[in-house]
């Protein structure tokens, strides 16, 4: 049992939640693979890349809207395909050319995101000590595809669509842990960026960076390190799962460390990764 | 990947959700075990599965007051606490004998009740092939304690805290699946209470019958067998799982079957069951 105190928040870490695109998922590589073969069997001439990067680029935008309550929550998947439009429209491109169900499946690209090559095996080894789960924009649907898909082992999946707030909204950071009977400030995000980590540092969560230089593609600039101080910093998720073990006060080895003492409960995880 | 087909509801069945206390753990013998503890460490005469009888059969009128309005929603660890005072009053033991930390630890008992034999793996064979999660009126850090405790491998846990409704309100069973973006009737109900299936079905839900004739002790006379004529009836959770299969339309076997069309998008779950 890893046994992790937040030093920034100065209590014992009992869930890891991630944001997952960028962090968990490489939406650009998947996102570019769902517009090539559209592309292709439309006949359009454009560039995967440099569609998925402008379809990604009225991502925060678009939540905007909700965030400032000029408009009540829609979910992300509603966004992606108003966005989806829009990207089309830049190109001279006429929505209205496709049949409907066409565009809703080439959006749904955003549920069948492939993961980086550290994810899967980073968030089962973490799930042994801890409670894992996404902290996404992501509505819950969403991110049940994208788990089952890509075989992400969350414990629990609370989408944006159940806290009804987008990050960077503190209550999109708290309402988790609300729900999970747990303090703000035993709750770690694990995110690729900064801002994200900001955001839930000023929500009372603890923080873990996870770089991914190339989320953006090769020509990436920003948030290729931690710029800030976050209380750990990794290179990958396997990484991370190895600085929660070595910064436990129970890592001594598993077989003889005894039940850690949970709200009253004497209580083990199992250290399978619980199916 | 198998593909069924409810019967009742004519829908594709993409989700299959479990009620938990009784159908999927042995709450009798967790919570006899765990009050057996407690009179020992405080030298009290009880019979500890009469005691397990007398705080269940508490549950269902608890929860009346919220399904009636009477009372605003609170979680199942809110009711189950109170009702704990109300058993140990029955028995003229005084609560405030106790210090408050020693009731809520044995309240949480009902966090870490120990799966039926076969409820481990026959989640895991279901959710090769479904979204597999529980539908219960615990609240959800009561139910992610009690799978990683017990190892059940849910895709997402959606407690009634989520939808803010206790079953057999039809809301309880209509709001996971919307989150799942589903049609009620592509959403099974898993239960070993027929008036539990009776609702879901009332409801819109695809319904099956998972006998536990031991749930209530030796001298149980109710949900021995079904008494509905539910889409599918098992004696437990691994022998539903083959019934899925062998009433699906791809179950010529996993290599050769293609994969499954799921909302225009070509996606076959892992078959490892997803870490």
């Amino acid at each position: 049992m890893a046994d992790y105190r937040s030093p920034s928040t100065g209590q014992m870490v009992r869930a890891v939640l991630f944001d997952t695109f960028g962090t968990v998922v490489d939406w650009r590589t998947g996102i570019s693979s769902a517009v090539r073969a559209f592309a292709d069997s439309h006949a359009l001439t454009l560039d995967p890349g440099e569609f998925a990067d402008a379809w990604r680029s009225r991502y925060q935008p678009s939540m905007e809207g909700v965030r400032s309550g000029r408009r009540p929550y829609v979910s992300l998947d509603t966004l992606h395909r108003e966005n989806l439009d829009a990207v089309l429209r830049l190109l001279g491109i006429d929505p209205g050319a496709f049949a409907p169900g066409e565009l809703e499946s080439l959006a749904k690209a955003w549920h069948f995101l492939p993961p980086w090559p550290d994810s899967v095996e980073g968030i089962r080894e973490i799930k042994r000590d801890f409670i894992v789960g996404p902290l996404s924009n992501g509505n819950t649907a969403l991110l049940v595809d994208m788990a089952k898909a890509a075989g992400l082992g969350w414990d629990l999946v609370l989408g944006s669509d159940i806290s009804r707030a987008y990050k960077p909204s503190p209550e999109a950071y708290r309402k988790p842990a609300a729900i999970l009977g747990l303090d703000p400030g035993q709750v770690m995000l694990v995110a690729a960026h900064d801002n994200d980590l900001e955001a839930a540092r000023g929500a009372g969560l603890a923080t873990a960076f996870v770089a991914r230089p190339e989320e953006h593609g090769p020509a990436q600039r920003a948030d290729v390190t931690a710029a800030g101080d976050w209380d750990l910093a990794a290179t990958s998720i396997t990484g991370l799962a190895g600085q929660l073990r070595d910064h436990s006060h129970g890592s001594v080895g598993e077989g003889s460390h005894p039940p850690s003492v949970r709200d009253g409960s004497v209580f083990s995880f199992r250290t399978d990764g619980g199916g």
